[in-house]
């Protein structure tokens, strides 16, 4: 536990530290019962605490140093037809949840704001910043530790955001649901990483849509354009928990699995190793996920990266973390266990899934929009 | 919520009801921190009882009608190093969060034992009953509802754990985890059957191991064993919820991606749907789930049986049954919403695994063990 | 070569020697641009005869002790509309093709009749037998070594087709192009095997529509058909050269690849090893292959019988028939040839698409007729 | 059959003709059972004219507007041990060969030259020109029509043999076996391009080594260069018959298929026409093959070009072409002809391996040299 150490996360940075963030919400409490599939609406906060409050604690007891409130996150997004609540009941109870896990976790305080329904109706500044503002003050009045401007396509709005955030005075990390492609008018990672970074942004980098192996092609196009400004922020990366290679321009969103049949393109917990691994190498230093990555592939994150960051997980107590369970098993002639007691073994793996008929990718609907090495 | 409802299964059975099982517990627990992989053992029960209770009510809003107590589960098996409760301790906490969830949700609680470290070791009746004995005498104290005798890949222990079982007075589900070829020294499913029936359990059926429909095929057997022997117990069938069609006669256990990349491989909520309808169509009337089947599989098997259960699950609150969220945005002529607000489309879908290299099945080291028709 | 041996199979089957049949003609041919896809008419006999004998030469070459007349098979097939030739223009000239090449090659000529157009129209036996008695007169006339009834989906005009084949004197050899399931009653392979035992073929078989593991297993089927009726025929086994596990009841017809691109599916010269001998270990004494077999998989059939036939194909001076070229490299350390100069890498590899969007199996439109372990 | 055209290439090229080039001759004639694998040199032509010239044909015949000489390579490849012919001889029969094909078809006659022996062992100009003069003189002596200098893989090589070839007054075409990455030492093709258009050769481009669409990618980059550096000579491409994504910077000999098992990479008809099609668009006017493309694919490359070319092969009379035998039985009902009558249908089709095992591509030894976001 990481009861003792500072809420700010820029004073944590500054000293070198690799941050850690949580996982998915919507997508994992969805598949536990308390989220509408199609509509995901934070409601469960008031319906449901105590099944936020486990999965939060999931993640901090797998070494999320993050708690992130989970809020309402656009105006137009309306609540399943059946649920009462006001915006404002929701997202205050979501903040309390956060608060209580935080404070026996000592975890920081996230809360975030997403792309406006008012950029896609008048692309006015004023309307914009307005609507932020709304989803803003609930997680100001609860005090929150850091503010994350996510889930951006475009990169003018998201200067109009982090203008915005900025002026509360607190923490803020910004980042975009781009690939490798760049924003929805087709602004580079490179140029948008620089206007964020010039915007005043101490954190930036990506979240969603994508997988963490594109997700990283992104980031490294951002350094890439950051190195060339001479502009250093802090890097952040929490990517999708899926496999997308096929994905296109919306990476998972237009998928023939997307939402129901994503399984087969979950990611294991090597994957997600690999991933910290190669996010750290790249200069990464808050690292979490996004839709998929659950508590596990936190503690997979964090526990690849326990030399850097000089402590474990909690949940670490319960991981097979040097394989001696399957070694031992191994060691005993089991044929089943052959080679398995070896992290090279997993980190080398590729699964199959065990469906006869199923291609490894899909041809897409939109070829205009995916990497065509990929399609040929 | 059935709160009213028997919790004397065979009363329920008898009047034509379709029992819902719940899923996994030890897998589940393991990705949410809880469990220690390679290990297996519930001292969650005691250390982390929320985490336990919260699992069993995830299943029982998604409509299971059984709450399995989270104990221990042979004599051989022990706990992490670093664990220093006993197993009548842990097995005592288990049954407590059941009961607890029972009350509150009407379920039936079943407590299981499986195959024994005796039976390995000396093939002894006596010392064979001896263990099971144990393991069952903590369950009987917290009077539960139900006994299941299951694990078993020997007929032979089988009957005895049977003998033993019914010896309580208390209604018993005996399943093996045996596939298609039999049990361990090939006794084909369909004697296994007519053997358990013998014997006196009231249902019988399998349980782990095989895929959802491997385990039918399996079923399928035990169900023409039984016709022509004139006998017609309950059937129960909790497959796993990972498919394994390369996977030998041990299941999951031999494949390459066990157990730290099953991902790929698990069950969608539309293959869940499949199999329920198809185990009711062969006349299953008690159907779950074991490792890898979480609460939305559970959910949207008793969907898929609301009709002949007249009833719907407290979590389909939550859930797009008629997919209308989907449909609405397919409506609006959302391409990326193409097709999918149709159950058609999602029983079809054969999903991809988004890793370019992964072949669908796995080579196997023991040829002999797989379907030849899959290997040539 | 064989110059010196008898032109008789029955006689050479006697003494023991296993047979090498031919492969496929007008496939082959198609592609070498003389025979027009669709119609599949032997015109080239007359119109590029040339391109017909280097085509029979080159199985000669590679080991084949039969040369099969390139004829026309059946009364309902008319020629592409350009083609004025008739019927007994082209069987003659096709005749003169095989006698020459055996002359020189010292080859069994041998003749094949096919299902009739009059068994479709009327099932009347004399109408059927009227339609083979023209097929088969110009074979005669052209006194060849060998009749092969051949590609017959039907047991009955299978009987009557041995029936008038037999009353020429010479050689029979029935073979049906049947699957596991049997003919297209549904008899079944092992009936099938011993009503054309019983109706008097010396040598029974399959040919064409399955690929070689698939015929095996229906082979297999008849070879326990005639043990158990006490019948021992020699056995034929001429199988497609593509793989067709999802191909349902009419093998290769249905697949979405066909005609047109079946190349991912054609078999290596390894697998027709393996083909040739897991058929000689099931008894299979005239081992050839059908449609997509061409000479270096008859070649690789006849290397892989050397040790039993004694002798080695004309074209295995062209062979690298014990590596020695690619084991020279792998010795020199190039990174690209590891492992290959060495059969057993060949024999276990399982070769990929190239196509990273393809499956290795397609989803059936007619699910009824595939082996459901494959589809679920 | 074009007998009256020019036998200049360059002529016809200023005409605005697209040239055809043929295909395999020494993969292709090692499946025929004449060329030794591992070897694959070209003794046949002496040994076995009839076969080479039997090839040689079907390319004219499938519409290539260029006979090959299936002469030696280089100095440094030796014959098979048990062949005493000379060097000399053996060219010397190929040209013969060629030029008998020639005055039938009308074709051009080239012949090739390639990488030496003597530039890995010294890079001295004076040896590479030698030894590259010593192969160059037998086609001289036989008065060839078009100079080929071709698979290199140093553009310092290729300008010395640009330079000789060019020195004999006749028509060369100069490509390069490179793919995207550029020659051996990472000089880019957009340099490569430009220096073997400032070396004076007329038409440049690519063969062999990589699928066809990785070809058009290399050929891309290249017209990229020499549109910046404002050159515009000819564009040739003759790319694998083998899909090799997955191959790395030496294309397909790096594949564990190579060359033994490749037949499921080979590709189809209608990849050949969509190749055909594409590199027109790119400006590509000389489009053949190279190893793994044989007469019908050259077949489809003119057929898809007719309208271009203002002409259809020979082989056409036998090709197919507008669907019709297949429409024909679609248009009957029968349904394993649905959909196929018609070019999209197979101009879209991803085909499978039929074998159940296979994965679409291979993990590669040498990730370093592979796309990696095929990898990832």
């Amino acid at each position: 536990m990481s009861a003792e150490k500072s809420k700010n996360i820029l004073e944590r940075l500054g000293n070198g530290e690799v941050i850690i963030g949580d996982g998915s919400y919507v997508n994992t409490l969805e598949k536990r019962g308390y989220v509408l599939a199609g509509c995901y609406t934070p409601e469960a906060s008031v319906e449901n605490p105590h099944a936020v409050e486990e999965l939060a604690i999931e993640y901090a007891r797998a070494g999320a140093d993050i708690t992130q409130t989970f809020t309402f996150y656009s105006r137009d997004v309306g609540t399943p037809k059946d649920v009462k609540l006001t915006c404002l009941e929701i997202n205050k109870a979501s903040c309390e949840i956060a608060k209580k896990v935080s404070n026996k976790w000592g975890t920081i305080v996230a809360g975030g704001i997403i792309q406006t329904a008012a950029f896609k109706q008048t692309r006015d500044k004023n309307d914009v910043q307005a609507e932020l503002r709304e989803g803003l003050e609930v997680l100001i009045q609860n005090d929150i530790d850091l503010i994350i401007v996510e889930y951006f396509r475009n990169i003018v709005e998201m200067e109009w955001a982090i203008e915005l955030a900025l002026s509360y005075g607190k923490p803020v990390a910004a980042t975009m649901c781009i690939g490798p492609k760049g924003d929805a008018s087709g602004v580079s990672p490179a140029e948008c990483a620089v206007r964020m970074a010039k915007a005043g942004a101490p954190i930036i980098g990506i979240n969603c849509l994508f997988d963490p192996f594109i997700a990283l092609e992104t980031i490294s196009k951002m350094k890439a354009g950051l190195d060339g400004a001479g502009l250093s922020p802090y890097l952040m990366c929490q990517p999708l928990g899926y496999r997308t290679p096929d994905g296109g321009s919306y990476g998972w969103i237009y998928l023939p699995e997307f939402p129901h049949a994503m399984e087969p393109r979950q990611v294991t917990r090597y994957e997600c190793a690999r991933f910290a691994r190669e996010a750290y190498n790249l200069g990464v230093r808050i690292i979490g996920g996004c839709c998929g990555i659950e508590s596990y592939h936190i503690r997979a994150m964090a526990e690849e990266l326990a030399p850097e960051r000089n402590c474990l997980p909690t949940a670490s107590r319960k991981s097979d973390l040097d394989l001696s369970t399957l070694k031992e098993k191994e060691d005993k002639g089991r044929p089943e266990f052959k080679g398995k007691g070896c992290k090279d073994y997993w980190m080398n793996l590729v699964p199959c899934t065990g469906r006869p008929l199923s291609a490894p990718m899909f041809r897409q609907a939109d070829p205009e929009t995916v990497n065509p090495s990929v399609l040929n």
